[in-house]
Formats: structure tokens, sequence, C-alpha cells
């Protein structure tokens, strides 16, 4: 057990359930990679000061120039390599276990980089929707921090954030939207994943965030189900791909 | 000669000069590709005719909601096509002309794609330095459509869209911040190109805006000077290198 890589998570109210669209990046990364680990819940208000401790650096800097400290974050005891970012655990993975599937195949590096870029703001207006359902769905120890941060980064309360009436509507227009977009991307190549048959790490940015999505709207909700049928159901093929690695190993 | 793929170009107001970063895309294309063409100047009015009389289809629409007709085009007598779009274009030449170097080689379309979408918007601050000394460059049978579309456009004379003393310091500040964001997505890679040490599509978009500036400010300019200084060099080495596909075929 020694050797099992520490993987740090953040919980919901539900024992075991995993749910950021974050930290799924790294969870994806090890089960794709068959790579056994633990994981280790850490609450948002308690996530600096446990990177500090296990010397994780800051993945970002806050507005006001202090060091933002971020899961995921992994420490593997084979190398005593302690690391944050998701793509950047990705590309540690991948050198330290050249023997398993590859996340950011050789030539890939700059462009997967880029197209995580071009992808990430596609995906942003569904946060109106998404981020009061993630409100509900964090435990006590987590619901007064992220309620904080966000309704200071939105600029509007949880209970205001998403819109009603004719609003909704054309707002959840502009989540359509931008899966279009990324439809067309993949409609460029050989399909179902970015790089073909396989998934690669930008594949596992996406699942992340529909793994997301199907947790705080519940696979049977009409918002989610939506989604299923958009594109031709490209998405629910993509989904029903990523599934083989949704292990929650805890 | 009949088999003699035909490039539909833009002029400048110099003979023999190709300037578009656009259409720059499909001459590197070509070049890369070692596929004989010649080139067919086209001025900016005349583009919706000839795009009409040829068959090049439409490859975007305009704010009206009437289709909008650009160049690259190019007709290839050897499969009698003609297509317009620089993407498409390099699709088609990847296809028709399987033992020339690849410009999006498998299981890079998609990412490419992308890669290009995030791409594109880094390079926005320079169009307020860039779009009024291209209106210099043009001749007279562009010069009065290329000003009332890109003033229409900007809402801004020709006259007025350079930023002057304090505030061309912050902006060119945002043309730098556009270029270090792309170096970001370099240094992930292998390099000195987005798939390694061969340019693949994606390099040649960047490589035809780099080539416009050139045109346009003059390789003495102390803008292309300050250009080729940084991220330590890189562009000056990425344009090195691209300069044996930059042949001018007319």
């Amino acid at each position: 057990m020694s050797n099992v890589i520490t993987f740090y998570d953040i919980p919901s109210k539900n024992p075991g359930q995993a749910w950021s669209p974050n930290t799924w990046k790294t969870r994806y990364s090890l089960n794709f990679k068959g790579l056994p680990y633990k994981t280790v819940w850490v609450e948002y208000p308690d996530i600096e000061a446990l990177c500090k401790k296990i010397g994780a650096p800051p993945t970002a800097t806050k507005a006001d120039g202090t060091p933002f400290y971020t899961v995921p974050a992994i420490h593997d005891p084979s190398t005593n390599t302690v690391i944050a970012d998701s793509i950047l655990i990705a590309d540690y993975l991948d050198k330290t276990y050249p023997d398993t599937p590859k996340l950011l195949p050789p030539g890939t590096h700059a462009l997967q980089h880029a197209a995580i870029n071009a992808y990430l703001p596609t995906g942003a207006p569904v946060f109106q929707f998404a981020i009061p359902l993630t409100h509900k769905l964090l435990g006590p120890g987590s619901q007064g921090y992220f309620r904080f941060h966000r309704e200071k980064l939105f600029g509007k309360t949880m209970e205001d954030l998403t819109p009603t009436g004719p609003a909704r509507d054309e707002e959840w227009a502009k989540v359509k939207a931008g899966f279009n977009v990324v439809d067309g991307w993949l409609q460029a190549g050989e399909g179902p994943y970015f790089l073909g048959k396989t998934p690669a790490f930008i594949d596992f940015v996406i699942g992340s965030r529909l793994y997301w999505l199907r947790q705080i709207f519940t696979e049977d909700s009409p918002e989610y189900k939506d989604i299923m049928t958009w594109n031709e159901g490209r998405w629910a093929t993509y989904v029903e791909g990523l599934k083989q690695y949704e292990s929650v190993l805890i």
C-alpha cells in the first residue's frame, strides 16, 4: 500500500460521491492509466492549508496578487512527488508511468493546451445553472466558502443566479450553442474523441464537465436529458464511452 | 500546365507582393506540399462575383443574413474541384495528394480546429495597429472597400484606429500578452512547431499572421523587431523555419 498515490478531492454532502469538474480530470486520468490511488477528501476552506502542508505549489494568483491553491493535487510516494493542477499531473503521470496509456501523446501537448483553452469558455453559459445546484450538493464544511466566493465572482446571490422565465430559455440556448462549437471541432476529426477512438486528456476535461452536470442536475432531469439529445446524441455516446474510467476509489 | 492549381489571392499595391493573413494560410499550404499553382489576383470588391462565377461556396454569413464569399479559394483542374476556406482547402489537399506532407495529420483534425479557435482571439489586439497599415498597402482597387468595411466593423476611422501616447503602450502590451499565451502552449510541446519539428496547418495560420505583420510594419520597424525579441526569440526562430515555404508563384 505504501506506493499508492494519494489523490486530494473535494467531497459532496453524500459520502463517496465525487463531483468536481476540476478534480475529475485527475480521477479520470488515474483510472484511464489503471494506477491505484486512494482519495483524501478536503473541504474548500481547508485546501490552502493542506497544499502548504504537503508542499503542493499554488496553481494561480488571486486578484489581490496572493497565491491561489487548488485541488486536484496528488502525492506519489513512489517518487515522493507532490503536484497540483490537472494537466501538470497528467504530464507527470505520462512520464512517470511510461507503460500506461498516454493522456498527452507525443506531438499533442501544445495542441491539447490550446484546445483546452478554446474549450473552457464554450462551457461558461452553464455556470449560472450549475453553480446553485453545486452549492446544494456540498456539505456544511464547504457550502459557506463556496457561496461567499461564487457570489463575489458572479455578483449575484445563489438564489438569483439562475435565470427564470423566457430568460432561462435564452440562456439555455447559449449552453447549447457552446456544445455546438465543440461538436464542430469533433466533427472535423475521426471521433468519437479528439484524437480518435481513444480518449486523451482534453476528452477527460470535457468528460469531467459532463460528469459534474450529471451529478448536479441528475441523470433524470430535463436539462441533462436535453443535453444527451444534442448534436445527434454525440454527448450520450461520448459519456457512455468514458464510463469505464469512472471508478471512485476511496 | 493544365493541371496547375489556380490560387485566388488579394493583391497589394506592389506587384507580386502577397500579404493577406487569410490567403497566406493556403499559399503556405501549397508551398509546404510542393504543389504547383498559379496566382490569380482579385481585388476585394470583386471577390463575391468571382466566387459565384467559379462556383466557390460562401464561407460565412454576414450580419444581415446574406452569404459571405471570401478568399483564399482554389480551383484544382485535376479533380475539377473549387474550394474556399483555408482549412477546407488544407483538408482537400491532404486527401487529394496523399503523398505530400500532411497539414492535418490523422488524429489532429479536431485538435487543430479547436487550437485555431483558441489562437485567433489572442491576435485580436494587433488589429488596431495593423488595419490602417494594411489599408495603406492596398491598391486603389481595394482601398475604398477595405476602408468602408473595416471602419464599420471597428466603429472608428482608419485615421483614429491606432492608439497614440500612453494608450499605445498599453495596447501594445496587450499584443505581447496574446503572444505570451501562444508561447505558453508551445512551451508545453516539443517545439518549435505545434506538433514538433514539422509545421502543421495551425503553424501556417500563425505564420500567416506573422508574415502579414512583416509586410505591413516592415522588417526594420521597431514593432516587428520588438515582436522578434519576445518569448526569448521564439517568433524569430518560428518565422525563420517557415521561410522555406514562402515562395510566391505568380
